[in-house]
C-alpha cells in the first residue's frame, strides 16, 4: 500500500488555498479573479496534452469574463460566493456559447446550449466556466471511456500505462487535479460523479434526486440523474453547496458531538482490493479514535437492486427511448460499449421497467429506517483499482470492470439517497481510494457535516495523498 | 330527442336545495344533518335493489354521524363546509372501518382503508360518508361494468332493458341521482368521473394530475389517475372543490364578462350520436345568444394521442405491474375485459411505453398553446349514447363500445389537463348527454368559473333534464 504517509508532506506543493479563503481574497483585494484563471489556463495549457480533461476548452474567454469580474468587485458589487472562481462544467450541461457533444461524436443543436437552474446559478455568480470537460457518452459509463475524443488519462497513473479516470464525468475529476478549474459540475447517475471524484483524489457530492433540476444537462436517466459537484475538499463541496442550492439555510459545518456512522458490511466489502480495504479499515479506526461511533449495519435489498442495475436498470430503457424519440441517426454512431447496452434494453418489457421503479421506490422507503439508528452510512467508495485503459478492450472485461467500478455508489441512486466521497489515501497501485458517505434523501447538510467531520480527522485530500505528477 | 322541454319542470319534484344553501340551513338550524342523511338512507333502501349503486351502504354509521355533527353544530362548532352532508365515496378510497373491493370479487388488506388526503379532507369536516360505491373492476373501464358485483342500473333506463351508468365511478353518478348522496367523491383516468356523471345527468370534475394526492386510493394507472367530484350541478361541484382544495384561493364564481370558448372541431365529432350532435349544437348556439364568444380550433396530437390510448396507453402496463408485485393470485380472477388488457401488457416494452409517455408529455405542453387564443375548450362529454347492457356481451363490442364512451375524456387525462361536464339533454335514447369543458393544467379556477357560467345559460341538470322514474 503506497499511503502517502506524514513525511510526505514536505514534498507536496504548498496547499492551494481553499474556496471559502479564495472568495474573501478576491473581496479584500489580495488575489485578482484574472491571476487564479490565468494560472488555471497556464496550468491547462502545460498538461492537457497529456491529461485530456477537457472536450472544449474556452481559456480567452474565461480570462475575459474573470477581469469583468475584478472590475465589479473592485466596484463593489458581489454577485455571490463563486464569483471569479474557475469551475469547470461537465459536457452535459449547457453553456452559452459552448458546443454541447455529450461525450458523443457531433455537437447537439444550440438549443442544448442553453443553461438550466444549476448552471445559471453558477453564471449569475459570475463564476468562471473554463470550458466543457469530457464525459462518456450520454454518461452511460463509470470507467471514464471514450473512443470518440480519447480517454482523460488518470492523473495518478503513467502515460506509458494509463489508467481510466473514472466516469462519466471523466474530466471533471482531472480538471481539478490538473488546476485548471477549482470546482466542477458533474452529473451522477450511478456513481458518475463520485467515481472519477475517487480515482483522481477528489471530493465530490452527488445530491438527492430532485433536489436540484435536472433541466439544462442531456439526460440518461430522468428518474435517476442528479447533478453533483466535485471540489479538492469537502469544505469546497459544502462551501459550493452552500452557494448553489436555493433552500441551503446554513453553511454546513463539522459536527460538535460525536457522529453515529453506520457502516454496511454486506455487499460493498465483496471482491474488494486488499490495499483499499486497508485504507477503509484505517479510516474507520482513525474515526474511532477520535470519539466518532461506528456500528456495523446491514443495508436490506442490495441485492435485489444490483441485480436490476446489472440488467440495465432503468438507464438502458430510458437513454434508449430519448434517442429512439430525439436522434435515432446517432444510435449507430454510438460508442460501441453503450450501443451494446442500449439496444439490450429492447428486451425489457414495460411491466419489468415498472416493476424495477416499484420496487427502488420501495426499497428507497424501507431501507431508510437504518437512519433511525445511524446519521450516516459509509463504504468504501469504489471497491476496486482504477483499471488500466489496456485492460479493456475486450466488451466482457468492460462490463466487468464497469459493474465493479459503480457497485457501490449505485446503490444510493437506486436508493434515491445522497452521498459524497473524500480520499482514504492510495491503493497498491497508487491510485486513489475514496470513502463514500451516505445520508437519508434531502439530508445533503448532514452529509456535508459528516463529511467535515471526517475530512478534520483524516485530513484534506490534498494532506492525505500527495500530488500526482502531471 | 327527448330534450326535457320548459313545461316538464312542472312535473319535476321540487328541486333540491343547493350545497351551499344546505350548509347554511344547516348552520342556522333549518335543517338537520340526521334530516338530510335519514333520507338519504330512505331513498337508498326504496331504490338500491333496482340501482344497485353501493358495493357497502353503511347508512346506520351515516346516521350516527350526522347526529354527532347536529350536536356539534348545536354548540357552534363548524368542522367545515361539508360537515353533516351526505356523501358516497367510490370503492377506491380508504375509508376507514369500510371494506375495499376495489370492483373486484374480495377485499384488499385493511391497510388500503386507511385515508388519503381527499378522504381524509372529507371526514376532517365531518362530511357524511354514506357508503362506498360501486366502481368497475380497477377502474379499468368506462361503461361502469362489473360481473363480480353487478353492473349499476343507468337510472334513465328501464331495469326491463337496462343501460350502464358509465363508469369506471359506476356507482357515483348512480347515488346522486338515487338520492343518496348530495356529493360523490370518484377518480378519473380516462373519463371515469366525467363518463358516467354524463350518462346519469349529473355534473363531474376531473382535477388536473398532481393537484390532489393519489394516496390511498388503489391505483390503476398512477401516471394519469386522478380523484374527482360528482354532484348535481357545477355550483355543488364549485363549492365541494373549494372545500377540498388546499389551494383554492377563492370560491368560483360565474364569469361577468363573456369568456373565449374554444368549439373542438376535430377527432370529438367523428361518429357523434345524432342526437346527442344536437344537444351539443343546442347549447353552443345558447351560449352564444348569451353573448359568449365560440371560436372553432383544432385540438393538436388528437389522433396520436387516441392511438397511444386505444394501444393500452399507460395503463395496461401500470396495472399490470402492480398486480404482478401486489396481488398476482388476482389476475386470473378479473372481470375478463379487464384481463384481456392486463395480458395484452405483456406485449409493450420498457421503451414503447417511455415513448409513450413522452409523447404525451410533450403533446400536453405544445397544445396548451390553444389556451393562448380561448379561455376553456368544449365537446361532447360522451358521442354516443350509453350502451344496453345486452349489447356488450360479445368482447369485441365490449372494446369497441368502452373506446367510443371514453375518446372525448380521455383526451384530457393524456393530455395531462382539467374538465368537467354538465347535462345538454336527453339523447334519442332518454339518456342524459353533456357537454365537456376542458382547462389548461392548474386551471381548475378558471374551469368551474366557466362551468358556472354555462349553467347559468342553460340551467341547472335537473332543470334541462327533469327527473329520471327510479
Amino acid at each position: 500500500m503506497l499511503k502517502a504517509d506524514q513525511s510526505s508532506h514536505k514534498d507536496a506543493p504548498v496547499p492551494v488555498k481553499s474556496l471559502p479563503q479564495l472568495a474573501r481574497d478576491l473581496r479584500n483585494g489580495t488575489v485578482s479573479s484574472r491571476e487564479l484563471v490565468e494560472a488555471a489556463v497556464e496550468r491547462h495549457a502545460a498538461t492537457e496534452a497529456r491529461l485530456n480533461a477537457y472536450r472544449t476548452f474556452a481559456g480567452e474567454r474565461a480570462i475575459a469574463q474573470a477581469s469583468a469580474a475584478d472590475n465589479l468587485i473592485a466596484d463593489g458589487i458581489d454577485l455571490g460566493p463563486l464569483m471569479g472562481l474557475p469551475v469547470s462544467v461537465k459536457d452535459l450541461y449547457g453553456i452559452p456559447g459552448l458546443p454541447v457533444f455529450g461525450g458523443t461524436d457531433a455537437t447537439f443543436p444550440t438549443a442544448y446550449e442553453q443553461p438550466g437552474p444549476v448552471a445559471k446559478a453558477v453564471l449569475s455568480q459570475l463564476g468562471i466556466v473554463t470550458g466543457k470537460t469530457h464525459t462518456v457518452e450520454f454518461a452511460f459509463g463509470g470507467l471514464g471511456t471514450n473512443p470518440h475524443a480519447g480517454t482523460p488519462l488518470n492523473p495518478w497513473s503513467s502515460p506509458d500505462a494509463p489508467r481510466v479516470p473514472g466516469g462519466s464525468s471523466a474530466g471533471a475529476g482531472v480538471s481539478l487535479a490538473q488546476g485548471s478549474a477549482l470546482l466542477a459540475l458533474g452529473t451522477d447517475t450511478a456513481g458518475s460523479v463520485r467515481v472519477p471524484a475517487s480515482f483522481t483524489g477528489q471530493a465530490g457530492l452527488k445530491v438527492t434526486h430532485g433536489r436540484w433540476s435536472l433541466e439544462g444537462i442531456l439526460p440518461l436517466s430522468p428518474s435517476l440523474d442528479t447533478p453533483g459537484l466535485l471540489a479538492r475538499t469537502v469544505s469546497d463541496l459544502a462551501f459550493a453547496f452552500a452557494a448553489l442550492d436555493p433552500n441551503c439555510t446554513c453553511p454546513p459545518a463539522p459536527s460538535e458531538s460525536p457522529l453515529r456512522f453506520g457502516v454496511i458490511r454486506n455487499v460493498v466489502w465483496e471482491n474488494i482490493d486488499a490495499s483499499i480495504a486497508d485504507n477503509t479499515t484505517g479510516a474507520l479506526r482513525q474515526l474511532e479514535k477520535a470519539g466518532q461511533r461506528l456500528q456495523d449495519v446491514e443495508l436490506p435489498s442490495a441485492t435485489d437492486l444490483l441485480e436490476i442495475f446489472r440488467a440495465g436498470g432503468l438507464a438502458a430503457p430510458e437513454l434508449r427511448t430519448f434517442l429512439d424519440l430525439n436522434f435515432p441517426e446517432r444510435i449507430e454512431r454510438l460508442d460501441p460499449t453503450v450501443m451494446a447496452r442500449v439496444q439490450a434494453a429492447d428486451e425489457i418489457s414495460a411491466t419489468e421497467y415498472l416493476q424495477r421503479r416499484a420496487i427502488l421506490a420501495e426499497s428507497g422507503v424501507s431501507a431508510a429506517r437504518v437512519f433511525d439508528h445511524v446519521d450516516v452510512l459509509v463504504s468504501a467508495t469504489i471497491p476496486v483499482s482504477a483499471p488500466l485503459l489496456s485492460d479493456l478492450s475486450d466488451p466482457d472485461a468492460y462490463r466487468t470492470a464497469n459493474m465493479m467500478a459503480l457497485r457501490n455508489t449505485a446503490l444510493v441512486n437506486l436508493l434515491g439517497w445522497c452521498a459524497l466521497t473524500l480520499p482514504t489515501g492510495l491503493d497498491s497501485n497508487g491510485i486513489p481510494s475514496g470513502l463514500q458517505i451516505i445520508a437519508a434523501p434531502g439530508q445533503e447538510e448532514r452529509l456535508l457535516a459528516a463529511g467535515l467531520t471526517v475530512e478534520a480527522i483524516l485530513g484534506q485530500g490534498p494532506e492525505v495523498l500527495g500530488s500526482p505528477q502531471l
